[in-house]
C-alpha cells in the first residue's frame, strides 16, 4: 500500500488513503481491545519513561487508552535517580549491595518521601490530566503491602523489605470504579516499620496476588537478545523452559538475569503473559499490547 | 510524513515509521473514544452498506469497535430490498405513494417475515461473530414500539404506521448488560396489529426518547452538497437554522428534504449531533466517529 | 354437590354455589402456586394449538397466568405447518427424511423467516395483548444456541442441526426481569452458519440446561395409551423404567417412541417431570398444572 | 351449562365440564391478578371470622392466595372476645363508653397480652401452616405505630389511644421479603406508656399511609344496604358524595355510620376503594377480590 | 492515681484528672469494640436483672450501646415469675417437673400469652426508648423456631419443647437491618401446636446455629465458684475439659450443673465464648464485655 | 464519690467503685455514639499534636474509636514544621507574607514531596496499627482538590492556592468502605500545576461540601478566651452573631481573627458545628465528642 504513495501525490486521494489506514489500524487494535477488555495488566513504570517530558506523556496517554477500553490497568513505580537526586542534596552519599539500595533511617525517609510523595504524585497528576482517575498508593495505604526485612546473601540492608501480603480486596475495589492505583513501592511490617522495595518486586508481587493477565516491565534495553551484540536478535517470545535454558547456557547474562528470573517466577505463579519493552520508545505500551507484532520480547508459559 | 518513506526503502525502518503512524491514529482515536464511552448512539443502518459483504464486514466491525470502547449503540435497520425480492418471488407487485410502500395486510405479512426474520437475524450473527452480543429484537417484543396507522396526505396506506411510544427501560436493561440491541422497524398496537414503520423514523424516535449523544444515518450519499454538481462542495457541517434555510433557498433538494427535516426534528428534540454519512465508504462509522475530520455531514444545535 | 343443581333452580342460590364453586378451584389451585413459583417449566408449542384460533388465545392466558404467579416462563415453538405453507408459495417443495426436514440453503433461508419472523413475533405479540412481557429470540441472539449439523443414520440433510450449547445465563436474566422468553428453533455455528433444529430437542436441551422444574409438550394427542385403540388407557404417570419397558414391550409405538425417549433423556438429565398433553384442549396446561388431576401423561423419575 | 348436567351424567362428561368450568375461574382469576400483583391490601380482620374454625381456615387461604399472586398483604386484627373472655376469668368487669373500651392500667395490659400474645401468635401461626411468611408486630415493634391519648367527648377513658405515626418504613422492608405482617393494635408514646386503639382505626391509619390500592374490612353484616330490613338491596359500590349523602339522609344509621366513615376517610386520604364485606361467608376475602361480581360494598373516588 | 487524689482538692485540677479517667476508660472500651463489632452475641435475659426497675434501665443502656458500636446483638428472654403471677390471678397451680414446668393446654396459652405478649413488648419498648430498633418475635413469627416435644426421663410434660430447627436467615435479614431481635422462648411443630421450651436452651441453640461470637447468661449468681460458700473462690475463666472436671469432681453441684453442660455444649457446638454473668450488678453486660477484667465466668474452647 | 475512696482501701471495694465508674462513663459516651453514628465529622490534625508522640499516639486511638462507633471521619493535616525543617537541611529559607508561606517552585516540590510523601504516610500508619483502615490523599488523586492561586492582599505568593471544588463522590465511596481518608493540603488546576494550600481551609472547604456534622481544629490554644490573660475565661460556645461581636468588640484579636472567621464561615455554609479545642491535651478528640462538658469553645448557629 505504501508503494503506492510513491506514485500518487495529489491531495485528495492521499488523504483517503491515509483514511483507509487510518480504519485498518483501529480494526487491528480491536482484536486486541476484545482480548483485553476486563482483564488486569500491571506495567512496572521506570527508567528513561520516566524522565524524558515527551516519553512520560506518551506513557499517560497509552495508560488512559488502556484504562478506557475496559482494562484495569495498574501502575507500579520506581525512582531511583529522582531519589539519588535528593539525596545528593541533602548530601547523603547512596551505597548499593549487589545492586539494593542499603537504607539506613535517614535514606528511609527520603525514599518514602521522594517515591509516596513527589514521583507517586506527579504520575497520578499527568494521567489525571488525560481525564481519567488514578489514586497514588503506597503499601502503608489501605494495608496494602505486608512486608518483612529482606536479607540478602546474609546481609543486612536496613530497611529493604519484600512483600509478604498484597491487600487484594482494596485493589479490586479500586479498579471496579475504574480508577487507576498508581503504587509506591513503600511497605510496612505490624511494628510500624517503613520498608524499600524493589518496584520490581512489587509489580511481581502484586500480578502474582490477582493472577493478572499481563505484566509488562517498561525497561531501558529493546529486550532480551540472543546476542547481546547483535541487535537483530530479539527473541520476541520465550517460554519458562527457554528462559531457563538461556541463563544456564549463558545467553542471558548479567543484570538481565534477575529481572528474567523475576518474569519467569511471576508467570510460574499464575500471571498470563510478562513483557520486558523497551520505554525509550514513544508508545510502547499501545505497540506492544495494542498491535500485531509487539516490539519486546514476551515470556509464556 | 508521508514524503519521507519515498526515500527511505529500508525495510527495518520502515517498519518503526509505520509503527509510529499506528500509535499516533490510537491516540487520536484516544480523544473520540474519552468523549463518547457511555454514551448512547444510534446507528440506521440501510442502503449499500446492507448489501454489499465487504461493507457488512466492516460495519460490524465498527459496530463491535464502538461497543468494546464502552458506547451504548443501538442499530436499526431497513431491509426494502429484501422485501421487494421477496415479494418478487411470491408475485406480489410492490407498490408506492411518495416514496411509502403501500401495505395490505399480504405484504405486512412479507414486510415482518423478511425484516424480524431474515434482515435483524443476519445482522444479529454478523455482531455476534464478532465477539460481542446483540440482540433482535421488533417493536412487539418487550413492547419495544407502541404504534398507530399514519396517514399519509389524507391517503390510508394500509398497514403503515409510525412510532408512538418507545419502551426505553426496556433498551436500557439491554444496554447495561452491554449488549447491541438490533431493531427491525416494526411496530404494534394495543389490539394486536402489526405496522411497518420507516426506519429512519424508528430510529429517529429512539434517539428522541433516550436524548442520544448521536444518531447517524448510513447512506447511500457522501452527505449533503452546496452543488449537488460539484463533490467538492460538502458540508460538513450544519446548524438547525442553517439546515432550514438550505431548504428555504432550495440548496437542499428533492429526496434529501425529508432526511435533513428528520436530522433537524432530531436535534430539537433533544440529540446532540446526527450524521448522515456514507455507508459506500468501509468502515465509515470509525471514520466519521474517531478519526479528526470525520467523512459526512454533522448537525448541530 | 353438582346433584344439588337439578334440584334447586332459584337464581340467587344458584350464585351461591357457583361462587363455592369458584373458591375452591382457586383454593385447589393455590397448591399448584405455592408448589411451582419460582420454579422454570420450558413448554414446547405446536400443532393445532399454533393454527385455531381459540386454542392460540386459551394458550397465551395460560401463559399469562403462569408468569403472574411467579412461574419462570420458556416457550419454544415449532412451525412446520407455516414453513409447508410459504414454501408452497414459493413453489419450493418440502422434502423430508425419517421426519426431518431436508434443508438446503434456500429453504433454511425460509425455516429462518418464517420461523423467527412471522410465528415467533406472533406469539410474543399475542403474550404481549394480555399484559405480560415477552421477548422473541433465535439461538442467533445472544449467542443463545450454539449447534453443529447433526447427521442422522449416516446421511447429510443440510442445514439441519442439534443444540451443543445453551447460553443460560441470557435465560436467567430475561427471567429475573419476569419476561417470557420465546424461542424459535433456529441454532447457529461459530463460522456463522444457521440451522433448522427439531423444536422438543430445543426445548429439552434448555430444560436440561436449566434443571427445569418441568418440560411440557403441547401435542395432537391425550398423552401416552397403554391400547392405542382404547381411549379409556391413558397413562397418567409413568417412570422412566416404566417408560423404557413400555417401549421395549411395544406398547409405545411408532411416532411416539422418540417423543417417549425425548422425555426420558430429559429426566435423565436433571428435569424433574415431563409432560405430553393435548393442546387440542382449551386451557390444557392451566388444567394440568393448576388442578389436581391433570389430563396428559407425566414422566417421573 | 348447568342446565346441561341435568341431562348428562356419564361420568366422563362430567369430568370435561368440570375441568371448563375450573378453567374458567382460573382465568377470570387472572384479570385480578394482573390487575393487583405488586399492589398493597390491608386487611381488617376481626369477628366471626376470627372465631369459627372452618372461617379461620378459609381466611388464611385466602391470605396465602393473595401472597403468592404478587400482592402485598398486610393484616390488622382485633380481639375483643377474646380480651373480654380474659377479663371475664381475671374477673375484670369491661366497661365501655360509646363503645370504646375504657382501659386503666390493669386492663391495658390485659389488652396488650391478650391481642399481641395469644391472638397475633395464633394468627402468625395458621397463615405459616399455609406455607408463606408472616410476621407479628405490635405498635412497639420497631417504632411501628406512634400513639397518644385519645379523648372522645371530652371523656378521658385511660390507655385509650389513636395513631399519630406509622414506620412505613419497617413495613416495606418486610413486604419487600414477601412476609406477610399481622398487626395487633397496640401504640405507645415516647414516654413508654402503651395504648389499645381502635383496630378498624389502625388498619385505616395504615392504609393512608402506605397509599394502599385496597382496605378491607372483614366484617359480621354482608355489607351496606339501602333498606336495611330487605336484604336484595345491598349498594355494591358508592363513592364518597353518595356515601355521606347516604348518611345525610338517614339511609346509612347507627353502628355502621362511623365505618362509613372511616371507609371515606381512607378513600379521601389515597385509598383507592375501601371494602365492607361479609366474614362469615367462607372465602370471603376470595370472592370479592378475585372473581367477577364480589360479595359487598365497595367505596370509590 | 487514685491515691493522688487524696492529697489535691483543688476542684479544677480534680477535674481533670476525671476526664484523664474517662478517657482511659474509654480508650480501654476501644479494645472491645474492635474485637467485638461485626460480631454475633447472645443474651440470655432473666431473673432479678428482669424485675428491678433500675437493672432494667441499665440492662437496655448496655444493648443500645452493644447495637450501636456495631454489634449484632440478640436477646432471648425467660419470664417464670410473670407467668407464675397470671396463673395465680388465674387460679391455675403451676407445677414443675425437675425444674420444667409442666404444661397443660390451658397452662400452655398462658405461658404464651404472658411470655410473647406481656414480656417481649414490654422489653421490646425499653430497648426502643433508647433510640434503638428492636422487633419481638416468638418461634412462631418467620417460622423462627421448629419445635418437638421434649420427654424428660420417659415424663410426658405437655406441650414442654425443644428446639429442632432455627430459621437463621431471618435473624440475619433483622441483623443486618442494626435492629435487635427481641426472642420470647416459644417454639411450634409443622401441625401447629405450640410449645413452651426453656429459654437458655433457646439461646444456645441460636447462638450454635449462628456460630455466635458469644453466649452471655445473665443469672442470679455471681459465676461459678470452686468453693460455693466462699465468694473469693470465683473461676473467672474456664475451658471445656475443665468444665468437666469440676463436674466429675463434685466441685460443680446442684442446679449449676445443666447450666455449666449448656454452657460446654455451645461451646462444643462452634460458639465461641460461654459467660455466666451476675444480672443483679448494674452494666454487668458492659462490665463483661467492654472493660479488662470482667465479672463472670467465662468458657472457652 | 471520689470523697469515699479517701475513706475506703480495702481492694475488694475499690475495684467495684472502679467498675461503677467505668460503666458510668461508657453510658455517658452512649449517647453521644447515638448523636454521632453515621454522621461525617472533618478533623483538622496540627500544631503540637502531631510532634509530640504520646500525643499522636492517644490522636490515632480517638480517630480509631470515632470510626468504629460508626463515625465518618475524615483527617486533614498541616505540617509546616517538618516542612520549615526539611527546607532547612536543603538550605532554603522559608519565606512568609501575612503567615502565608510564599511558595516558589522549589519550595512547592519540597512542601508536596514532605506533606504527601512524609506526614501524610506516617498518619496512615499509625491509623492503621490501630486496626481501621486508611487512605493517603492530595488534592490530585483522584480529582481530589481543585485549586487556583490565591492572591492576597494584590501581591502574587507563587503556588499558594484556594480550593475551588470538592470531589465529594470520591471521599463518599471511601467512608461508605469504613476507610479513613487522610487528606495532604496540596491541590492542582487543569493545566498541571501544583499548590500549597492552607489546611484549614481545605478542612473547611471540604466540610462544606459534605455538610458535616462537625468540623474540629486541634490547635495548641485551649480555646477562645473573653479575656485571653485569664484562662478562667474560656468561652464554651458562641454563635456566629456572638462571634462577629467578639471581633469586632476587640476581644478576639490577632492571629485567633482568621480562625475565628474560618469557623462562623463553616457555618453559614451548612457545617452544624465547628470547634477550636486544645491538641496538647491527651485525648483531647474523645473528651470533646464523648464526654459530657467537652473541653474546647464550639461554634453554632
Amino acid at each position: 500500500m505504501y508503494e503506492l504513495m510513491v506514485i500518487i501525490d495529489h491531495k485528495e486521494v492521499f488523504i483517503i488513503i491515509e483514511k483507509t489506514e487510518q480504519v485498518k489500524i483501529l480494526v487491528e487494535a480491536l482484536q486486541f481491545i476484545k482480548k483485553f477488555s476486563g482483564k488486569t495488566i500491571i506495567i512496572k513504570y521506570g527508567g528513561s519513561a520516566m524522565k524524558n517530558a515527551e516519553l512520560k506523556k506518551t506513557f499517560v496517554e497509552d495508560i488512559a487508552f488502556m484504562n478506557l477500553v475496559g482494562i484495569n490497568v495498574i501502575v507500579v513505580h520506581g525512582g531511583g535517580h529522582s531519589i539519588n537526586k535528593m539525596l545528593k542534596k541533602l548530601s547523603i552519599e547512596p551505597k548499593f549491595f549487589n545492586g539494593l539500595r542499603i537504607t539506613d533511617e535517614e535514606t528511609m525517609e527520603v525514599v518514602e518521601m521522594v517515591l509516596a510523595g513527589s514521583v507517586n504524585k506527579g504520575i497520578v497528576n499527568d494521567i489525571q490530566l488525560q481525564g481519567v482517575d488514578a489514586l497514588g498508593l503506597c503499601g502503608k495505604d489501605g494495608d496494602l503491602l505486608d512486608a518483612k526485612k529482606k536479607i540478602i546473601e546474609g546481609k543486612d540492608l536496613g530497611f529493604v523489605g519484600e512483600v509478604i501480603n498484597v491487600k487484594t480486596s482494596l485493589l479490586k475495589d479500586i479498579l471496579k470504579n475504574s480508577i487507576i492505583p498508581v503504587i509506591a513501592p513503600i511497605g510496612k511490617d505490624n511494628l510500624g516499620n517503613t520498608y524499600n522495595i524493589n518496584a520490581d518486586d512489587v509489580a511481581s508481587a502484586i500480578s502474582k496476588s490477582l493472577n493478572a493477565e499481563k505484566l509488562v516491565f517498561l525497561t531501558d534495553v529493546s529486550g532480551v537478545f540472543s546476542n547481546i551484540n547483535d541487535h537483530t536478535t530479539l527473541i520476541s517470545e520465550m517460554n519458562v523452559d527457554q528462559a531457563l535454558s538461556y541463563i544456564g547456557d549463558g545467553i542471558i547474562t548479567n543484570g538481565m538475569i534477575p529481572k528474567v528470573k523475576c518474569c519467569v517466577e511471576a508467570i510460574q505463579n499464575g500471571v498470563n503473559t510478562v513483557h520486558i519493552i523497551d520505554g525509550r520508545v514513544e508508545h510502547s505500551l499501545l505497540l506492544e499490547i495494542f498491535t500485531p507484532h509487539g516490539i519486546g520480547t514476551m515470556f509464556i508459559k
